[in-house]
C-alpha cells in the first residue's frame, strides 16, 4: 500500500512550497496541512526540533525543509539518475534555498529600516543567481540532466517571488526560461498552481 | 581507480568542517585546499555560485556544503541504511547548519552591539537544540540507527565551539554524550583533529 504523507507548514510558500511541487509533479496523494499561527505555539512542543515544516510518513515523523525535499524527490525519482547527479541537484536546491532564505529574511523583519535595505539588496542578490543558474544549466529544459527533476521545480518556487517584481525576469536567460516552461507544463504542477491559495510569500 | 577528490574552502572549520570529518571517518584521501581570504576575490569569480566550499571529484566541481557533505556520504556510505534512515540523518545535519549559521552570525557580525546580541542568544538557543538533540538521540552511541553515519560527525563538529565556552555541556545528555565519544574514538577523526589546524571558527 501506498504511505500516507502528510504535509504541515504554515498558509505559506516559503519553506513548504517545494515539497507541496513536489508532490504534485509526482502525482502523490499526501495530506497538504496548513495551520494558522495561532495553532503554532500549541503545535511547536510537539515537535522535533520546534520548526516546520514537518512530513508524516505513515506516523513517522521527519522536520528540517531540505531533509523534507530530499526524501520525497528519493521517494519519487526526483532527485536525479546517479549520485553525482543527485550532487548537482542537491547543489541547485540548496542555492535556491539560499534565495529563499533572503526572501524571508526581507519579508519577515520587523525593523523597517532593515526591511527596506535587505529588499533593496534583492535587486543585485537576483541578477547574480540567475547570471550563474543561467551559466551552469543544461539546454533541454533542466538545470541537470534530460529529465525533471526537483531541482527545476525548486528553480521555479524561487522564480515566484522574483516575477511578482519582474514579470520578464528570465527574458535574456533563454535556458532558464526554458527550464521554466518545462516546470508550468507539468500536467501535475499546472493543477497544483490552479488550485493552491494565494499567500504573500 | 578511486576518484581524486579535492576540497577548496578557507582554513576555518564553518563550513568545511563535515565534509573533511566524513573524508576523516572513512579513512578516504583527498587534498584538503585551504586557501587564505586574500586569493578568495580572484577564485570568486571562477566557482559555480560564487561561494565556498566547492568539492572537485576527478575534476568536475560541485558547490554548497550541504550538497557536498551528502554527496560525500552517500559515496562513503555514511548516509544512512535506508531512504528513511537517511531523512533522520540529513534532518539532524540541518539542525546543526543551522547552529553553525547561528554561530557564524554571531562570529562574523561587523556591529559590535548586533555581534554581542547575537553571542548573547547563543545560549539559550544551544541549550535547546541540546534538549532536541537528547530526546530524538538513539541509545547506542548514534544520532540514527545502530552504526556511524555523518549525523554524528556534524553533531561533533558542531559541538566544538560550544565546547569552547563550556566544556561540560554535554553533561546532563548521556545519550548525546556517548555520541561524542563515539566520534571522538573514531580512528580516522581521531587522527585528522590531532593534525588539523586551529582556527576561530
Amino acid at each position: 500500500m501506498a504511505p500516507q504523507y502528510k504535509l504541515t507548514y504554515f498558509n505559506l510558500r516559503a519553506r513548504g512550497e517545494l515539497t507541496r511541487f513536489i508532490f504534485a509533479a509526482a502525482g502523490v496523494q499526501y495530506d497538504d496541512n496548513r495551520i494558522e499561527f495561532s495553532e503554532w505555539p500549541a503545535l511547536k512542543e510537539k515537535t522535533p526540533m520546534g520548526q516546520m515544516p514537518l512530513l508524516e510518513a505513515d506516523g513517522k515523523v521527519v522536520c528540517q525543509s531540505g531533509a523534507i525535499a530530499r526524501y520525497m524527490a528519493r521517494e519519487t525519482g526526483l532527485g536525479g539518475k546517479s549520485s553525482w547527479e543527485e550532487a548537482q541537484v542537491d547543489m541547485f536546491v540548496c542555492g535556491v534555498d539560499d534565495l529563499i532564505t533572503k526572501l524571508c529574511d526581507a519579508h519577515f523583519a520587523s525593523d523597517e529600516a532593515v526591511k527596506e535595505e535587505r529588499t533593496k539588496a534583492l535587486g543585485p542578490y537576483v541578477s547574480k543567481f540567475l547570471d550563474n543558474y543561467e551559466k551552469l544549466c543544461g539546454p533541454e529544459g533542466h538545470l541537470v540532466g534530460t529529465s525533471l527533476t526537483y531541482a527545476d521545480l525548486a528553480f521555479f518556487v524561487g522564480m515566484h517571488d522574483i516575477w511578482q517584481h519582474r514579470a520578464d525576469a528570465l527574458e535574456k536567460y533563454p535556458k532558464l526560461a526554458k527550464v521554466a516552461e518545462t516546470v508550468r507544463d507539468n500536467e501535475g504542477v499546472a493543477a497544483y498552481i490552479a488550485e493552491r491559495p494565494e499567500t504573500n510569500i
